[in-house]
């Protein structure tokens, strides 16, 4: 594989694996559209055959689905993405990354350093040997990581919200106990028709789902508790757990994160601002809002948006994060972390509006 | 005034203010249906003169609005629902009291029993002579006080939801501190049009508003603590202040709240069920759920709906209560409380499906 | 069988049959509900042992699902409400009157006259011979049928509300021909969850479905035909064919038919609101508005609201026709013919809340 | 002013005027983000004064609001985007046309040719004189018009949608007459809040709006007359009257329109096709369904996705066209007229994603 600049010009070529469903969708169009990719293979298991553009008109991908073929794939691909729900991912990543094939999994297999939780929450690991290898990709806070990575696990939707909500705290040393309330649009229950996602059934409704028991829970407090040991703070694993509740709300896609720290230490207003400014400052995807987000405010972008207040009152600190599930969640964070991979600027293909 | 069972068969005159507002429209629409009570009067400052069934043409109310006039309302009513916002509530109620009215008062102006907390969050108070007579209308938990009362101050919505959610734990002395993280539909923004609740702005939306700063907040503490005193745990005033946020949800009417407590012990799943049973058996407006409540399961209903879980991994109670903020948040709830007043059954005109 | 008034206070036994769908398990609640009936069972064949209530809180009936047993059914009820899909409906349906018990039939099976039209749109019948017994179910047109009929075809959800809005047009003789563009929510789809039902797709969306082949469509013109026939204009047949077109609209339960006819003459304001008012004087369940209606007016009623207009301008007469889609679409509609079936009153346990 | 070509490299200076309206937004936005325009001021006579980022964070644009000042504008502006309500735009569109300045008018004030007709529908009229030099915007019928022109009346959203849908038949003659049902989100009632924009008077709701007096039914049928009397078909003014009917359906933008036709003759499918095929090739911003179009497939472009289907039972022609009614029913739309105008490739800066 050639970094993009030793390509004489034409894009770093690259494979969407799983392209069928919301995110993997997503992943195809601004890989096609991206001045520096190449767009050359789709795939889906369940729609082969089918163009993209009849299952996604507004995505305009007119490229045909192809069963998966990984000799085919790792022959034509510098790169791939694999949007492949968790453990059906592992197996494939390591072909592909075999192969020399630069990754980014969309799945939860490689997010976990620690192969017990990662058991513990969703069984058996088809290809534990690679963990080692694999950077967590969320660039704002392993950006040095991912640029020379081969295998990037993109994170989950809630964990890049949450964390990216948490983590100045988390690096200060400042969370005592938090407990995150999200609230979730239906694209994130994935594609697939149930009684869940039906709209009669989420219409109209808001209800909590998974509490105490969503597997992004082990994520968020294994990033929380290494943002605390590095920055200074408590060694890892101190961190309390967190309590993680989501919630569907009716609205396609969009996401809203409400932190609630109980904080070490009392901290006002002028130090939190002070500290997140610091933090995010020249970050081209993170916002910091003067007031609470609307997910709207992000809608199709790969931007998180973020408010944070203290609550002098009770003494707690309110963090608020908003991004867009499917892409800065999904789709268009894997294109940052694949951009980064190839040496590309971060940016490209991503539509930075302004500055 | 007679009570009910006085008046030869005749239901009580019941007039409602503010009939022009989503809760007084819906007061007015339950009354009217009521089989013991007669629809005498709906008035409205700003839509006098127009049919109700024209603003709302669903409630199929079809008296006239009038301008409210206290001598005329008094003379023709025993009891008033009074639907306008605070402060201007204040004055109306009291001279409707003078007059030997029953008045169930929809705003804030009766609800905190301390002055000084009233007038920090609201400004000064038109009558606070009346403070000490008003009885707290929360009817699962101030029965026997609303029985006997003339004036009873209607709960907020999210008070509602959240006390019902949290009065066992409070009464067993178990919330060391809470957080609230509460979700409404547009209709709890009121029916005034502004930028916040035009369509555009809140579809496909959510977000977070009045952070930290709620006026439901002391109602909730208050209440809390009431709880506490009474229930033999800590003294009032000892509870920690909560942290209090609201969040707006693209759909019409409807409201969670997720509340998260830490336990001033550990507390299992077993004996939360049995705190929670104990404290609603027999309740005919409370339903324990054995799943998380999704908002449509209590449209347009007096009811609400409470799930709890202890989340044992992270040492935290997680307690959720679904209701209709129009219905049990405000119009209905001010109906079941004017049953208790009038000596009616309490489930009367309110429609309990299931026995 | 006994009629109601003769069993000594006690309600007609009613059984429902496909009571896991949206229209059977509201017309479970409607039954359990309704002073003069009594529920006795409910089945399903893909939910059988679950309860409703947890299917849908919503309905708080408490039964339990069976699996259809057709002689138990008939042994324990005076009367069923079949609602099956198509097709599979005929069979039970004829079993059921063939054990004497009263049947109303939500599916298309005995909606057509003409077995050939029927085979034309859905294939071959399976009970062909019970097709001259069954009377058309709506009862604003069919009142004195209904009464003295063992089984009624309960009309299609379209085939009401446009029906509603062209037959005092349809009886004059004043179409020439006529566009009916449709609007539904998406419970109109049914309960199965599928790529159109799934939220993402249908939210934020509008789109036209089945353009030129819905098979509502012979059944709006059969009836129209009849009332052309009966009201002394021209004879049935000789209505041009109809164009109709639904449209896919977000929002959960509600549909608007909106009625182009280009008049045999002309026709003024004047005339046509005579026209409306002496067809529908005394109906107590439908409405005649003097503003296009929205279908929040009729939302969970058994209600129609009509507008007309003449556009004298274009030489054309628009019909407005709004309806809840899943009542009276059809669970409450069913209800309002059952109650005509057992010499009840029409209205009884159908919540006429005005009058 | 100087077209782009001439200009070293700098873009033409655009000023974008009532740019706190969401069409006027979103113009702003795209002239922001074109790589041949500079966005030199924006205007606002209710929020000057306020960043453009606050009103719409989503947008991005950081410029502040200014009060409107012609000689400013004129100075700095080669072009200017005037979108305003009609009767208040054409005053500005004539000062800033006799400033040399080039205008799109969003307004309705330069559409209609007649004048007896404009004053018959809205009124006096500012500037009459200005009527016969503006040109009718809608590039897919009048590009040639378009590009020499120096005032372009854009559009509305509801004709832009049933001209692109009906044109091919119009120029055919084909049109005996045409019903059209429009169904527009919420958007299209503009920014102002009011009771008919509250998200509780929308959500779950569909409604005709304005039956038979919609204002743009005169452009229709001004352009279907053109189209018609140019085809070699029948001269203008002999095309009947046409019935428009829009109705809201709860979604923020995107509109559909269905047109049903009856022809002059009998049409088949593959003749519909081969018309349609014929008159769109090329164009950049049109598609061709082979299904009924979701308005969710054009949301945020410029495109307008047609399907038609010969109804032959009925007779009949149905066409459906889907836009986005803020991007192709204006803001984009105008963009393009201004690309058209400058000498600019007409898809600058509208992001055609396929081909």
């Amino acid at each position: 594989m050639l970094l993009v600049s030793e390509r004489d010009g034409r894009g770093a070529a690259v494979a969407v694996l799983g392209a069928s469903g919301y995110a993997g969708a997503i992943a195809a169009a601004l890989v096609q559209r991206h001045p520096g990719l190449d767009l050359v293979a789709i795939t889906s298991r369940t729609d082969a055959g089918r163009r993209l553009a009849d299952l996604y008109p507004q995505h305009r991908v007119p490229l045909v689905l192809e069963q998966p073929d990984i000799e085919h794939l790792a022959a034509a691909s510098d790169a791939a993405l694999v949007a492949y729900p968790h453990a059906a991912a592992a197996t494939t990543v390591a072909e592909l990354h075999a192969r020399g094939v630069l990754v980014v999994d969309f799945s939860a297999d490689f997010r976990l350093r620690d192969l017990s939780v990662y058991e513990q929450w969703y069984g058996s690991h088809p290809a534990p040997e690679l963990i080692e290898q694999a950077v967590y990709g969320l660039p704002e806070l392993k950006r040095d990581g991912i640029v020379g990575a081969r295998v990037v696990a993109n994170p989950g939707c809630y964990p890049t919200a949450a964390l990216l909500a948490l983590a100045p705290l988390a690096r200060a040393g400042l969370i005592e106990d938090v407990v995150i309330d999200a609230k979730s649009g239906i694209s994130g229950s994935g594609r697939e028709p149930t009684e869940e996602t039906h709209f009669v059934s989420a219409d109209e409704n808001v209800n909590p789902y998974k509490v105490g028991g969503h597997r992004h829970t082990p994520e968020i407090e294994q990033e929380l508790a290494l943002l605390a040991a590095r920055g200074g703070g408590d060694a890892p694993g101190q961190l309390a757990p967190i309590t993680f509740v989501p919630h569907l709300v009716p609205l396609d896609q969009g996401e809203l994160v409400s932190c609630y720290v109980r904080p070490t230490r009392a901290v006002e207003q002028r130090e939190l601002d002070t500290l997140y400014r610091d933090a995010y400052a020249g970050e081209p995807f993170v916002e910091l809002a003067d007031r609470a987000p609307g997910v709207r405010e992000v809608r199709e972008t790969n931007l998180c948006r973020i408010f944070v207040l203290a609550d002098e009152r009770a003494g707690r600190l309110c963090c608020f994060a908003a991004i867009d599930n499917l892409w800065k969640g999904a789709a268009s964070q894997a294109v940052q972390n694949l951009n980064l991979m190839l040496g590309l600027d971060e940016r490209e293909g991503l539509g930075v509006l302004a500055a």
